[in-house]
């Protein structure tokens, strides 16, 4: 490809509002143009890029014995009121009335598609397991679309679907599926990624992991242990917290506090650390049931844990509306609705004299002990992981670090296939709803994930697997008729020779040709000019470490093609 | 791939309200399910032949230095305002609300996209000419979906736009695409296809030809000379008509007619043939004034060429509102206001005695003379072509057929760089807009053409070029160890030499095995059974004409592959 053709410029300038160097680097190369917001064309060389990513991920799906289908954007209200989906999820999913007035939407994901095609196709256990996926365009009404590739509205996703006759069947694929992942990422040359056991959410069912580019770039929250290697998100992460240090019981005292009614204004008011106070969050359930947390004052509540402990999805309550004295609330003589629930976070455990709420305006308690006053209650874990705590696992300090969510796979159970009506005969002659599970992986968030990891303050830096070109060849000087007429030989050499090669065969600079370079960031780079052909070689540098080497230019095509398969080679090992 | 694995099931009944072979094949033999009303999943085999026509389609559109890129299914009203489509087409446009009340749409074409690409990325005249296409999902929601792939709502399309600084450059290049296409349709196995000029409709611009499955399922009229090889569309075909016979001008004469109004009513009542008379009809401007055209009885409008005549988008007229008598309108002494166009076609020239209507109710007048009557008139062609007429070039009578759409390449000219403000830097230091052309090509149209041309009453036939599988392997009597034993050894065998096959690995009767194998249509079937191997022996079985070889099983695999190489040699040359 020569540049001078390329479709697509390389800018100087930070696009307006973009943070992530992934995001700056695909628009300052001239790989992306937004076209609305969290909508963006992809130019040549990103599409050369995604080709590659969807050809490794194909190869993965099929050596899982997976069988490529292709499933509709646009699909009908019917389809997704079978799932119940279509009434609960909120604005995201995008919805809209087709020219007969007909209630449609479009793709955000494709189980009912899935089933609905497995549905009568697959009668028999005999046919199971089996596995179809599709990659195709997705549709998501974000509300707040961010990062150029890394949170869109509209994207390109490979999403697979699996059935199973039995649990245990699914357990076998589902792992087999994890290592697909595992491989796909190595593939493309992500190195500093991890997998998660998550909460499902959205999707339903039960095991669920989240794979995750580990960056302070990302939205999710991790928490790892370099130890021993536990690793969660936060949403599920357990932590062990520090001990509370044995302390001499005293007497409880009333201490007037006035307005002071935040951890942070409480314990400014009587010089105390939050780690000597005990808080209270007041929740809702779906039923409208009080849900009271307690917890060091250190500590926040993770959501998901109290909800899981509610048995209900959980909202932030109403006080005024259980006659509870916001600010002020306590863990002694609390008065609740009978059927309210009250949970006391394992920080609690074995803390003494600490100051909570006297459930009255104005007032807190001193002195509250765990071991006096709250000797009958069962402590759980319902805090958030902090900074400090320990791993559950091996004991060692936990890191907290943010991560890119770049793939999960999901057990969906039979969920679709129950509520859509789909049944196969099994062995004994009965019929069964079959057990799926299901796996997506985004083109566009993949691709970006590997800017965003290797990028340097340069450019951007493609591994050779998924290099939109392996070679980025910059001539200089080709105003020299020397250099023109052996520049175009060489490169018609490598074309012929199976090497993709960008050839920059602009009458510009060396500096636009050499920061161009690094900017669009093809792994190899090969420089002739003037005074390299007077030693009869080329200097060959590659982007990623700076490395660089002078080739005989006798040698230069099957250096290159030495080059090319070891790295990638070196990459998929 | 084993076929008790495969998703999908073979039918036997004919689906509800299909016509269409391709329709009916693709449906039984389980390629594609219906998700919506022109809205299809595409099951494994399917999405295994478009996969192989896209890349057909790639092959064929780099060599002619196209570039890919990726535009989005959903886009802002504010680019299709640019060019003025936001308003300008009509229902087949889906538009929407997103969750911020914010007015989208989704793609049915992609020519602001494009420019949107372009404009700002491609500055210079040195950069042009240069072509981008796609290969992504459409929508247009089509009023009337029918016949299966052929026309759905929902499309997987190619769409390539040029970019060129001057007419010539454009014409060269779509010369180019035109012989592109041509490669593509023969690379994907058809023969009966042929490309005819066409009016480019709704994409305005000018030189548009259009690609063509000659057939009669076909929803486009064509008009073909089998000897000098004229063809045309039927909006634009001309024909010779034949000549009016010389006759003794005779004098005209009132005739009631009563009720008779239509010319086949008027004939009827006064035993007339109509090619005896001249009809008239009305139509009206965009800006409401009064078209009238005069056609010999026989013949019928063709508004394309009115139209054109015109210089307006044309519609049939409320007689009334013009003061004409509905029925009898006739061409001597016509009111019309001073405003009004009146068209006499070509059918009309020397035609004597003829009948036409007296301007009043309830009569005709006869003995009308286009020698003496309408001597001042200047004859225009506004006639569609009937059966009869003749090559305009070479005088042969002309064949009408009919003809499915398979693709189509436009010369946009200057209408979306224009209106959208896209200007490059010419050679002399001007800024000009670049001029475009466009080519498109709908992925599962192309698909089921091959179907609909190739399929016989037994079920599909796949050309090698973009068959699913290359072979389709049926060894009978499976529950026979010994067959089953070579049955799997070979099938390895196969798939380790790279031969695509699709393996009934079943244990079912020969009869389900082999109706099967026709329905779904692979170019070769191998049959092993105890008798077979018994001489040592496979028989393979050539589906498109029935041919049969026993082959030494030594032999099979070097014969498969000789046999594919060379049927993919025949349909490419």
């Amino acid at each position: 490809m020569k540049l001078s053709k390329l479709v697509g410029e390389r800018l100087k300038e930070v696009p307006n509002g973009a943070i992530l160097k992934s995001h700056i680097y695909l628009i300052r190369a001239g790989y992306i143009k937004q076209v609305s917001t969290g909508i963006f064309s992809m130019l040549p060389p990103a599409q050369r890029v995604s080709e590659k990513i969807q050809n490794i991920i194909r190869e993965e799906m099929n050596k899982i014995d997976g069988q490529e289908v292709l499933f509709p954007v646009v699909m009908p209200r019917e389809l997704w009121e079978m799932s119940g989906r279509y009434n609960s999820i909120q604005e995201e999913l995008l919805r809209f009335k087709d020219r007969s007035g007909h209630d449609m939407l479009l793709g955000m994901t494709h189980e009912e598609a899935a089933v609905h095609m497995a549905m009568n196709t697959i009668k028999s256990h005999e046919q199971l397991p089996c596995m179809i996926y599709q990659i195709q365009t997705k549709y998501r009404d974000e509300a707040r679309p961010r990062g150029g590739l890394i949170r869109v509205r509209e994207f390109l996703m490979k999403d697979a679907y699996s059935f199973h006759t039995s649990q245990e069947d699914l357990d076998n694929y589902y792992k087999k599926a994890y290592d697909a992942y595992n491989r796909i990422y190595k593939r493309i040359g992500l190195k500093n990624f991890i997998s998660v056991r998550s909460d499902s959410g959205i999707m339903g069912g039960k095991v669920a992991d989240e794979f995750m580019l580990v960056t302070d770039a990302g939205e999710d929250r991790l928490v790892l242990c370099d130890k021993c290697g536990y690793k969660a998100n936060m949403e599920v992460a357990e932590g062990k917290k520090e001990e509370n240090t044995l302390k001499e019981v005293q007497e409880i005292e009333e201490v007037f506090t006035g307005n002071a009614k935040t951890i942070e204004e409480v314990c400014h008011f009587l010089e105390i650390d939050p780690s000597n106070t005990v808080k209270a969050v007041c929740y809702v359930t779906e039923d409208d049931k009080l849900v009271v947390a307690f917890l060091r004052g250190d500590y926040d509540v993770n959501e998901k844990k109290l909800a899981k402990l509610a048995k209900s999805e959980i909202k932030v309550a109403d006080t005024d509306k259980f006659n509870l004295v916001a600010g002020n609330i306590g863990c002694v003589n609390l008065e609740v609705p009978e059927d309210a629930m009250v949970f006391y976070d394992t920080s609690i455990m074995g803390l003494e004299n600490f100051v909570t709420g006297a459930n009255k305006e104005d007032y807190h308690i001193r002195n509250v002990s765990a071991s006096r006053d709250l000797k009958d209650v069962t402590f759980n874990d319902i805090a958030l992981v902090k900074e400090g705590d320990r791993c559950p696992v091996c004991g060692e300090k936990l890191r907290l670090t943010r991560g890119i969510e770049i793939g999960n796979i999901f057990q969906l159970g039979t969920k679709y296939t129950k509520s859509m009506g789909m049944k196969v005969s099994m062995p004994d002659g009965s019929m069964s709803e079959p057990i799926m599970g299901c796996y997506g992986i985004g083109i566009g968030r993949a691709l970006a994930s590997v800017v965003e990891e290797k990028a340097d303050d340069k450019g951007i830096v493609w591994p050779m697997t998924i290099a939109p070109w392996h070679v980025h060849f910059c001539p200089l000087r080709l105003d020299d008729e020397n250099v023109e007429a052996v520049a175009y030989e060489l490169y018609k050499k490598m074309e012929d020779a199976g090497i993709e090669v960008l050839f920059d065969d602009r009458k510009v600079s060396a500096g636009v040709k050499l920061t161009d370079s690094e900017l669009m960031g093809m792994p190899i780079r090969v420089v002739i000019s003037p005074k390299t052909m007077a030693n009869g070689v080329a200097e060959v540098t590659m982007r990623e470490n700076g490395e660089t080497n002078f080739i005989p230019l006798s040698d230069l095509l099957s250096e290159l093609k030495i080059m090319i398969a070891d790295e990638i080679e070196e990459i998929e090992k």
